[in-house]
This record gives C-alpha cells, sequence and structure tokens, in this order.
C-alpha cells in the first residue's frame, strides 16, 4: 500500500453496521455516576494493597482482561455483529459499539501507521476519571484507567484477535486527551476449533 | 397512629413527583454490564485482602457509604426534587428515583412497622448479582451487596437523615427475593446551620 494512513480518521462514513442493540437491551442501563465512582474505589484499595504503581496497573489490567472476556458474550448476544472485515472495521466497533453500550462514550478512531494494524481511540472526555482531581503525588506512574486496556485486550482475545492495548495519553498526566492505542498483532490459533476438526 | 401499616405497600398512587431527570442526562447513560463485573472483580479483591467476610462487609458498607455521600449531590443536582415530607416518600424516591437511575432498576417499597419508619426495598432481580452464580463455601457470611447498604445510608446522611440499613434477604443465601431494609432514625443534627446562627 502506498497512500500514507497516518491519523487518517477511521470515523463512520464506511459501509459497515452498527452493532443494533436488541430492544431489551434498555432494560439495561443505568447512570453512569455509580459505575465511576465505584471504579475509583477499587482503584484506591488496588493503592492500599501495592505500594508500586506498577503493581496496581498490572492487577487492573488483568481485572480488565477477566471482565472483557466475559463482557464479549455479552456484546456479541446483544449486537447483530457480523465478522469484521478488517481491523479498522473492529477499532469502529470497539469505539462506537462497545464504548458507546458500556460505558456511554464514543470515542474518535484513528489509524496510526500503513501497515493499518495500529489504531488510536481518541476521548475528549473520559467519563472514569469525572470525579478525580489529580492523582496522588505518591502516585505519578499510576494508570488509573488500566481496567479499560485490559478489558479491550480479553474481548479481542476472546474473539480470537490478539492486540496490545495502552494509554497514550491520559489527561492525569498532563495530556490534552484520554488515547488509547490498539496494536493488532496476529492472530490468536482458535485452538478449540483445531482440536474439533 | 391505630391504623395497622405492616407490609402495605408504599408504591406510587400517591402524590410525589418522581425526579425529573434533565435531558442532558441521558448524555451518562451506560449498560450496566460492565459495571456489575467491576463491581465482581472489588469484591474479589476484598475478599484476597480479608480473611473474615465481616470485614469484606465492612468495607464495601464504608466504599459504600462514601460514595452516597458523593452520589447524592449528582442526584439532587439532576433531579427538580423538592423536600420530603415523610419517610414513606423518601423511601420512595430511592426506590424509584435513585435505584433507577443508578442502577436501572426499581424495587418495590413496603412499609414493614406501624410507626412507619422502617421500609423494605425489595427487588425480583439483583442487577448486581447478575454474574454470581453462589457465595463461595468459604464466604458465606459474605454480603456481597454491602455496598449498596452503605451508599443509602451515606446518601441519606448527607441529606441530614441518619438510617440504618442492612439487607434481610438475599438470593445469593438462599433467599427467594433482595430484600433492604431501611429503617430512619432521628435527625442528624445540622452542625453547620446552628453554627451559621
Amino acid at each position: 500500500m502506498s497512500r500514507p494512513a497516518n491519523r487518517r480518521s477511521e470515523n463512520p462514513k464506511i459501509d459497515w453496521h452498527l452493532p443494533t442493540i436488541s430492544s431489551s437491551a434498555s432494560a439495561h442501563h443505568m447512570s453512569r455516576e455509580l459505575f465511576v465512582l465505584t471504579y475509583g474505589a477499587l482503584v484506591a484499595q488496588l493503592c492500599k494493597d501495592y505500594e508500586q504503581d506498577e503493581d496496581v496497573n498490572k492487577s487492573l489490567d488483568d481485572m480488565g482482561y477477566s471482565i472483557g472476556v466475559r463482557l464479549v458474550e455479552d456484546f456479541l448476544a446483544r449486537s447483530a455483529l457480523k465478522k469484521c472485515r478488517s481491523y479498522s472495521e473492529t477499532a469502529d466497533i470497539i469505539a462506537q459499539g462497545a464504548f458507546q453500550m458500556y460505558l456511554g462514550v464514543t470515542p474518535s478512531v484513528t489509524c496510526t501507521n500503513a501497515k493499518r494494524n495500529e489504531f488510536s481511540l481518541i476521548l475528549d472526555k473520559n467519563p472514569l476519571v469525572d470525579f478525580v482531581e489529580e492523582l496522588p503525588a505518591a502516585r505519578s506512574s499510576l494508570c488509573y484507567c488500566s481496567l479499560l486496556c485490559g478489558a479491550i485486550r480479553g474481548a479481542l482475545e476472546a474473539v480470537n484477535l490478539a492486540a496490545e492495548v495502552t494509554f497514550i495519553q491520559d489527561p492525569l498526566k498532563g495530556d490534552e486527551a484520554t488515547e488509547i492505542g490498539i496494536t493488532f498483532l496476529k492472530k490468536v490459533e482458535d485452538k478449540k476449533k483445531k482440536r474439533n476438526k
């Protein structure tokens, strides 16, 4: 491919279909403030438990992973989603399907490399930090929203897509926006399918 | 009062007004599965941290208290709520206003004593335990949803209403429904107001 794809906006006007949320889904809705505060309590508890920020980040990411693995089942069950034909489509589904469904926000998506396997999800406002003024001084390496990265990674892996998911920008660390980077790696081998053949 | 009030249903058809959720509120909506799973991760972490179920329950209740104190500000800001004229009205606001807003479910409310200061909120289905099959054998005294009790207590105390809030029935312990008991105590003295006089 010769076209430079750096930072080209990948937002809609393309021909994929947003997951259709089933009509019963509205019954599952809640206002997100309780979630945001409960998440804060979880982070605070982990900060009590672990001295090193890295250990807190790792714990949150691990928890997120398990959550993502379970959430993707719910997501697929509730969305009329066909197999994604490209990483770009997958990134859009995460942003406009999953983020919208589970956090009530829609990040914008940009592709950040020519190989078209690296994407950024960018949020002007991250609801998860709504009640957080700043990181405590002694916690400057805390990646407060690590759980989100883990959740994306877990959900992708559950559908046989390996990915690295990390925070690139974080307003709690002085950045302007919230930017989550997703790098799709090789497909995870589908051991189950192979075994059944 | 001579009328026996035991277990008399306190559900609507009365003349109080549900909080009017501002039109911007829908922007705060999310599907609750992420919350439910994150809450599960919090409980699991506390179970790692504390050997005694009572300590886990106490922690969840304490966290809920802090959350309730902050949530009530959000709730009052988003609802066109007038001062409640009775405990019964307050209980209805908790069920049909706060529970509906923050958990997406509406418990039924019953008054359980003649003095009319004890109420039960009853849920046929508690969304918080959606992904929980049963309590681990070694955790039979765990009050999984303690955070909810703490949150109600915190929110009430923040508006100068002291209350005891406990679980009366819990399906995770074999009960049929989820029942949260609220006993309104004497009003909390409003020290700030007094000081200003």
